[in-house]
C-alpha cells in the first residue's frame, strides 16, 4: 500500500460487511491494494432479534440506513485516501459488497442470521442514489473470499477448491471447474448451517446444532467463557483483565500461542469441531484443497494443528485417499473485501 | 421390455452391485431396456468386518472372486436373454458396473463400508480376462443413478441437481452445470457419511453418527426392531410373522401404507432424519431439485410426506427461498444399473 496519493484510476473498491466489523479496500486495475479502512458494524444491525425478515417496519428501515451509512462512510474514507472521489457515471470506479448470509443471484441479502436488519432489504436500491452510476455488485462474503484466494491467494490456479471463513459465523465458497458454485438461487456454500448435532445449541438461524455453533469465532468465545467460568482458563482470563464476560477468542488464541495448557485444550476442541465440518464437506465435495480464512484463521498453528490431526481421523476412508490440504487463506481478514473488489472489477469490465 | 429375442445390437449392460442385491440390465442403442436380472450379493462380500482394506490375504481374494462370479453370472444371464453373447473384442457390447462406496476416477473401489471385501481390489483387472476386450467402466452406484435419472428419469433436462439413494446405506450424486461433480479423486457425493450426530451409533465406515445410520434402509430396519421390541409396532410385526428379528423395512412401509399408527410414527421419524441430511446438503449445494432413489424410495408417500414437511422446517431460510423439489427417482431400483449401462454406452462411443 502506498501513501503517495493521488493514484491513477481506474479503482475498484470492496467492502466486506461482517457481523462484527466492516473492512474496505481499494485495488488498482492490477489488483494491487492502494487503500484500506475499517469500521465497526453498527450494533443495531444484529439486534433485530430475528433472522427472518418480516414486514419492514420503521425500526428495520432505520437500521438498514445505518448499514448504508456505515458502507458509504467507508467508501468515502477510501476515496479520500486515493484522492479521486467517484463522480456520477464514473466508469473508473466500481464497488463490490460482500455480505454475510444468503445473497441471491440478484445480489439481495435474503436471509442473514448475523445481519438480520439487512435481510430482505435491497441494499443495491438504497445505495444507488448515493453512488450515482457507479457499478455495484453484491455477493456472499465467503464467495468474495473464494474469488480473492483463487485469483491471488492460497487457491491461485485451483480449479476445484473449498473456501471456509471462520468468523462470527461460518461461511463457505465452493469452486467447481474454475467457477464459483452458485446453486439454484445463488445460495450454495452456506456451510455453517449444516446441522452437526440436532440436540446442540440454538443457532440465530432458528435451528439447533449448526456447525457454526461449534466451530466459529462466536463458538470459541462461548466455550472459552464456559471454561473460564469453570476455572480452566486462567492464562486467557488474565489477558482479558480477569473478567469472564470480557473474555474473547483472541485472548484464548494468544494464551494458546504462549503455551497455556487450558487455552490449548480449548483450541484442540475447537479444531475437532472445525475438522468435523470439513470432513463432512469433503465427503460431499472431495476438494483437493481447503482454504481457511476469517478472523479465527489468524490463530495460526494453535488452530491448524489440532484441526489437521482431527480432520485425518474424521475423514471417511482417509487411509486410502489423498487427504485434502488445509491451508490458511493468504489474504487473511482482507480476503472478503479484496474479493468483492475483484468481482466489481469483473462487473465493471462487462459493463463498459 | 420385450421377449422377442434375439435383438439386434449393440447392447449395453449395467450391473448395480448393492450391499444386499445385484441388479443387472441390458439396454439397446436407444437406451431402451431389453433384459433384466438380479441376484443376491454374496454374503461374504460384507462379512469382512472392516471397511478398510488391509494387505489382501487369501480370504479377501476368495471373497472378491465370489463378487466377480456374481457379476459374471448376471452378465451371462443377461446375454443369454438377448441371445447375443459378447465375444472378445466385441464392440457391440459394453459393461458398466456401479459399486457402493468410494470409487476413484480410475474405477477402483477404494473404500466401501457396505462391500468391504471388494475395497482395494481392482475389479477391472479381475474382470478383464472374463470379458475379453469388452469395454468396462466402473463408477459409484449413486453417480450411476444420477446419470440415469438425468438422462431419462426424474432429473431429465436438469443442469443442477442432487441424487440421493436410500438403500442399505446412503449414496449421492451431484450434478453441476450438466456434469457429475467428481472432486479431487472421484469421491464427491459420499453424502451418507456426513456426521449428523457425533455421539450417534457407530457406522461401518469407522466413525459415529453418519447420516446413513439414521436415514437408510438399514436405519429403518434397526429403528423398527427397536420399536417392535418396545411393543409399538404390532401391525408391521404381524407382517413379519411375529418375530422381531425378522422385521425389515418393507414390513414397516407396508404397515404404514395400510395406516398403522405405529408404523407411520416410525416413518415420520425416518423422514425427519432424511430431511435433516437433505437440508444440510441444500445448505451446501442449493440444488433446485433432489431425486430420491434406492430401495427406500419405493415406500412412496409414507416416506415423502414426512420428509417434505420436515425438509421445509429444517432448511435454512426456507421462508424466503424456493424450497428444492423432492421427487422420487423415476427409474426406481433400476436407476443404478441403467445409469451404469448408459455410462458404458458413452465409454463405448469414445472407444470406437
Amino acid at each position: 500500500m502506498s501513501n503517495d496519493a493521488p493514484h491513477a484510476g481506474p479503482f475498484f473498491c470492496g467492502v466486506d460487511l461482517g457481523g462484527t466489523k466492516a473492512l474496505g479496500v481499494v485495488l488498482d486495475a492490477d489488483g494491487s491494494l492502494v487503500a484500506e479502512a475499517r469500521a465497526p458494524t453498527p450494533e443495531s444491525a444484529f439486534s433485530l432479534g430475528s433472522a427472518t425478515p418480516g414486514p419492514h417496519g420503521q425500526a428495520q428501515t432505520e437500521r438498514a440506513e445505518e448499514i448504508v451509512e456505515c458502507i458509504m462512510g467507508l467508501v468515502s474514507t477510501l476515496t479520500q485516501a486515493i484522492g479521486t472521489p467517484p463522480s456520477p457515471g464514473d466508469d473508473g470506479f466500481a464497488l463490490g459488497l460482500g455480505l454475510p448470509g444468503m445473497v441471491d443471484d440478484q445480489g439481495r441479502l435474503r436471509f442473514s442470521p448475523h445481519l438480520p436488519s439487512a435481510a430482505g432489504i435491497d441494499l443495491a436500491v438504497m445505495l444507488a442514489p448515493r453512488l450515482g452510476g457507479v457499478v455495484l455488485v453484491i455477493d456472499n462474503d465467503a464467495n468474495c473470499a473464494l474469488v480473492a484466494e483463487s485469483t491471488t491467494g492460497a487457491l491461485k490456479g485451483a480449479q476445484e477448491a473449498l473456501m471456509v471463513t471462520l468468523g462470527t459465523g461460518i461461511g463457505g465458497g465452493i469452486l467447481v471447474r474454475g467457477r464459483v458454485l452458485r446453486g439454484a438461487e445463488g445460495f450454495a456454500g452456506e456451510v455453517g448451517h449444516m446441522v452437526v448435532d440436532p440436540s446442540g445449541p440454538w443457532c440465530p438461524c432458528g435451528r439447533r446444532g449448526c456447525w457454526e455453533r461449534f466451530a466459529s469465532g462466536d463458538a470459541l468465545g462461548r466455550s472459552a467463557r464456559e471454561a473460564a467460568g469453570a476455572g480452566r482458563l486462567a492464562g486467557a482470563l488474565e489477558l482479558a483483565g480477569g473478567r469472564v464476560e470480557d473474555l474473547r477468542g483472541e485472548h484464548v488464541t494468544a494464551a494458546a500461542a504462549a503455551g497455556d495448557p487450558g487455552a490449548l485444550a480449548v483450541m484442540a476442541e475447537l479444531g475437532w469441531w472445525v475438522a468435523l465440518g470439513l470432513a463432512n464437506l469433503t465427503a460431499v465435495l472431495d476438494p483437493p484443497v481447503i482454504a481457511i480464512g476469517g478472523g479465527l484463521a489468524a490463530a495460526g498453528d494453535c488452530l491448524f494443528e489440532p484441526t489437521r490431526k482431527a480432520f485425518r481421523e474424521l475423514l471417511e476412508g482417509s487411509a486410502v485417499r489423498r487427504v485434502a490440504s488445509l491451508v490458511p487463506a493468504a489474504l487473511g481478514e482482507r480476503a472478503g473485501a479484496v474479493g468483492a473488489a475483484l468481482i466489481a472489477r469483473g462487473a465493471s469490465a462487462k459493463a463498459t
